[in-house]
């Protein structure tokens, strides 16, 4: 099975990341970019295992890894 | 408008970060994670601008600063 966590600041989080981006664009000229955020996303490839099972685990693994939950939301998505 | 870019690295480029990221479940005993691969997932808010002409510059971005197209793929979703 296959998975993908996609990791984002919460909103309100400062992203300087995501400025540095816009900042860049806005010097090429792309002036139509208001804001950009830069999240991740992560592909998890699964052995054996039930999509409910799937679904627990790697929202474990999400809350004491994947993300940081203090400044990070997750969204979990099974392929 | 708001649009999406998710950028991953290609097939066959090593992926340290992931990795590590799966060694690091695999020790707090998520045995059934296989691989992990990490991308990036670029949210972008953008001003007054047809469908067809963000597509297009949103590409343009991709091409010149958000993907390096040796090693990554990217694909743009509008919302």
């Amino acid at each position: 099975m296959h998975a993908r966590i996609y990791v984002t600041l919460k909103k309100g989080v400062h992203d300087p990341q995501g400025e540095a981006v816009r900042h860049g664009l806005a010097g090429m000229g792309y002036k139509e970019v208001l804001d950009v955020r830069v999240g991740k996303m992560i592909e998890v490839k699964l052995g054996e295992i039930s999509r409910e099972e799937a679904e627990k685990r790697l929202a474990e693994m999400s809350e004491k890894l994947l993300a940081n939950t203090v400044i990070e939301s997750y969204r979990i998505e099974l392929l």
